[in-house]
């Protein structure tokens, strides 16, 4: 910690400080410039507050040195996490790994339909909501179980491993049944009571960057799950809230280079929640290729006009088909490549 | 539903989309403008996703009618809603409720005599964290049924009501048998199976808005508990994410008369959360009071300096007094008044 | 300037930043911690550029020391800065200043009805929009010169100072002609060129904040007026752009704590474009003198439904005679008052 | 424009809405529907504010139906624009216009050094700022007209075109001397007498997007320039302010697919600026290629490290080199194609 003194701190207000942090047990070198005093602080810094020191008078900045996420740190672990998903499906190696489906699953034919075009076209990995969050207490609120077992049952006829949104505590263990990659959803991500829960859930984690969240806490939330000894976790670029409305987040793709160079955890971008309306689905997804994402999370639809959620943002398959071979262009440009149609 | 038809729009194009709103078992009101074919809508929005027409060839807007949250709104419900609060206080009426406390229980001393001066201002309920979200795993995550039990023991022994904070459904039960008003956090604003639950929890509940929550969504979350059948919902306004960085978040008080216009629940406000320094808190409070919020939640402590958990935006005792004083007189100029000290 | 060093940062990497820093002729201070090295740097800031060594191999942070707005802060000038406006008016002071006026001077009889009253109420400052900058090229543009002359007949029969907008160096003269207090507008407040010209105006100039400039840009921008020679700056809150659209612009508040902490020079509050519907400006008002504004700015409109530009926004005269009424109150309250009526 | 009333408006408070219409000189067509009662107004939006009728007791809403930006319009403008800077680079065609250069001209060896390169990389065009706008008065101003005629001398000696910002009014017949391409900063977006000024400027505008500015506001700017008879208006993505800190701003490439979705006129992208940081530039320049921009300006420099101004976000020629064969590759997949080399 680094504390940077007002110009007109009195030497008594430097003085409350410095002792402030001797009694916390820590040891501070006291550097005078020409207009400011600077505190350098050794030690734990769980030890003093960051908040506690910076409202003391005379104070005008503390500025923290250690990383709060040390775990999930490319500082601390300069190789790149690689994570198995189901038996074949490694995500954060050269392979780009691509996970489409509908939105929610809502019959046998339609989720059917959507594993064999996505493994035909060269995805790996089957999603579908069984479990829905909804803004609106009014609004379909997702197939449950049921949807789970058709979920995996369409995703091993077509050799895809699953993904599927864990909503609660208590629906980890069912959704563990039948998913190979436990989605936590953008309004969960700081559902810290969840996140401790799969830190031993033993399955990896798919953590969605919550809407209002930075890049930082973003990453502490992972740190949450590595603490508890769950090492393989994802993180997936959703969309952030601003003032612009005209999409329905804006996806900061930018986040992609910023975790690769702060973080060895693999990363992936889900354009159509980022956006929300499926005429700007394709540019973004190429777009996350080409900035260096380690997958994309693509709803594909048999039917989009006549999906029960959030068909507006879903792909037709013949759309979806074209843009898996754009990526696949796109990914040789920059040493990786997407993977063989089944 | 009112369907905005682009300028350039084919009438096959129009057709479609009459035939897409019929196909639903809705009537549909077709009016050709100079510019622009407006089409209208008429019957049950659920049957209909506004996405869904919005990505519809020929289709420029979607503009829907009918409000998401019926329950919550001023339009169906003209009389304000007041909500008891444990035996005495009453929250949405002329008096303003002041809850005061701090940040996390921390012993038997540091409640007791938050107690005292809270009471002895004229705040009507205590505050107090027992069960705790930190965005990092490394943070205090606080004192559980112990801090409950002392928190009911210090209220009870100076006529105060309790309001803490629930972060999961397994807990609704156990706060309950403590609290009077039980919190959802900003990180749990959508945490839906959480306000389903809460709606049967028998207990007032007090909704913080998320952080990055439009008013909109905040009465939708509202919503969900309401369509439980628990009527009793209090809003409390404490903060948005901003690009401003100089104080924690920005303290949209502007929500207080939108709220009062859109809604018949009461709104109070959080200064301490808004904008987590304590230089500012006392401001901002007297601000939301004249805004016309129906309480503030205010954040003291003994001894701020030495507080485990946000102590730098806790109030010292003598402050919190003069705040009080201030409100006092800011309250009579709109006709209200704040609790008698006991 | 004080560079974090990155965990895994090498001896080498560390090396260069050392040459680079004394390249510039600046001094380098190493301290070596536990898993970082710290670099303080002393001399002069501008020789060198945080983001240049923001870049480096090895760099993990570079946390500039000094202020960026030496003559705005509160560190470098104790004293608070009162700015007079006309003859009469101080702001800064004890007395909260009151500007009031409409959005357009459209009108003799429109101007001259706003000016009697808002002198009759207490208010010191007459505004009114003679040059108008408008987002859509087919908006009413302004009145123009014959605006600003019935701005300054109006005021002048009922003792009032004049604030008004210059849009653009060439207006700087005419518009110093007939008002007292030169307004840039929030559109403005990076236009340099103006910034820079202002600071030779002469007269005092009313600095809005821009709709997406940080507390700390905000003071840079009065820096460059206070550079040129020009000490008398006055700042307007007027709301910052937020994802919230149920009010215009989100009114940040907390501005006016923080700016009085940071700085010397007076802060005034405008609700109206805050907000942009006369439904919640009283309140923000009211808000505003509490949170301790040294002035409002309001639109009043003789008959807000015929405004030809924000009338939306205008208080009818009754509403603000009430409004005024309030704040006199509560003002008292933190010691404060505010202008008697003529 | 139609105006949605509130459920519970009153008889007289719907008749007193269409009376207002009816007085501007507009038609009203009243539909009651089972809960609110919709008014649809025929005509001339200029001659009623959306504003004032929203503010009309037992209104709820009011939205607009015409667009704000006709001009700007692809409703309006089905065939998209291609724009001719200088003697033969088209903006908006099969080709993507690559336009690089340095952040400020500072010397003639590094903008003929810049030029040089730019041209064999296949680049059309150079960039380079002679009149810079800065947040800091203590920061370097530009190079000024030296700069103008060293960049259109180096630019002339490798056959490219010029763009550089134009600040104010007064420099534009100066700038036009030496420049093809005239930009207006983001700063400026907003600042009205300048487009108007712009769009009798005779060459064509390279519009920067306000840091807060919504993609329509955006596009009502365009529509300043357009309505004043200038047809050649280029669009530029630099990103939007938001929470994040991690990037300087938050690339909004969404914006790509929105504008070719909305607009005819070309969009280009700067993820120079954008990100500010040359680690994460050109992943994002990558990623607008991909997405479909018309163009990137990238900020490359001889030496990045000893730059004046921005250095931190320039490129190395190398970098850039490595980048353009990539989006040569990239380019392809959508059916277009980078300039070749020279």
């Amino acid at each position: 910690m680094i504390i940077i003194c007002e110009a007109k701190a009195t030497e008594a207000q430097i003085n409350a400080v410095e002792s402030k942090i001797r009694e916390a047990g820590l040891v501070v070198h006291r550097s005078d410039g020409a207009e400011h005093t600077i505190l350098g602080v050794v030690g734990d810094r769980i030890r003093l507050d960051v908040g506690t020191v910076s409202v003391m008078p005379g104070v005008r900045d503390v500025v923290p040195v250690s990383t709060p996420y040390k775990l999930a740190s490319h500082e601390f672990h300069p190789e790149n996490t690689i994570v198995r998903v189901g038996e074949e499906c490694l995500v954060g190696g050269m392979e780009i790994a691509v996970m489409a489906g509908p939105c929610a699953v809502e019959s046998e034919e339609q989720i059917e339909a959507s594993a064999e075009f996505a493994a035909a076209s060269g995805a790996r990995i089957l999603r579908g909501g069984a479990f829905k969050p909804r803004s609106s207490p009014y609004a379909f609120q997702g197939s449950g179980i049921e949807g789970l077992k058709m979920l995996r049952n369409a995703a091993d006829r077509h050799g895809l491993a699953v993904v599927t949104e864990v909503m609660t505590i208590e629906l980890i263990e069912t959704v563990s049944e039948y998913a190979d990659l436990l989605q936590v959803g953008a309004r969960n991500m700081q559902n810290f009571p969840l996140l401790t829960a799969l830190g031993h859930a033993g399955k990896p984690i798919l953590l969605k960057r919550g809407m209002s969240a930075t890049i930082q806490e973003w990453l502490m939330s992972a740190e949450y799950i590595l603490t508890e000894g769950n090492p393989d976790v994802i993180l997936c670029e959703r969309g952030i809230r601003t003032f612009e409305t005209a999409t329905r987040n804006t996806l900061d793709l930018s986040s992609v280079p910023v975790i690769k160079h702060l973080s060895h955890l693999p990363i992936i971008v889900d354009p159509s929640h980022g956006v929300g309306n499926r005429r700007f689905v394709s540019s973004m997804a190429r777009a996350a290729v080409a900035a260096g994402a380690d997958g994309i999370m693509v709803e594909i639809h048999p039917n989009p006009d006549k999906a029960l959620s959030d068909g507006p943002q879903s792909l037709a398959f013949e759309e979806f088909g074209l843009l898996m071979n754009r990526c696949r262009i796109i990914a040789t440009t920059i040493g990786r490549r997407l993977g063989k149609a089944k």
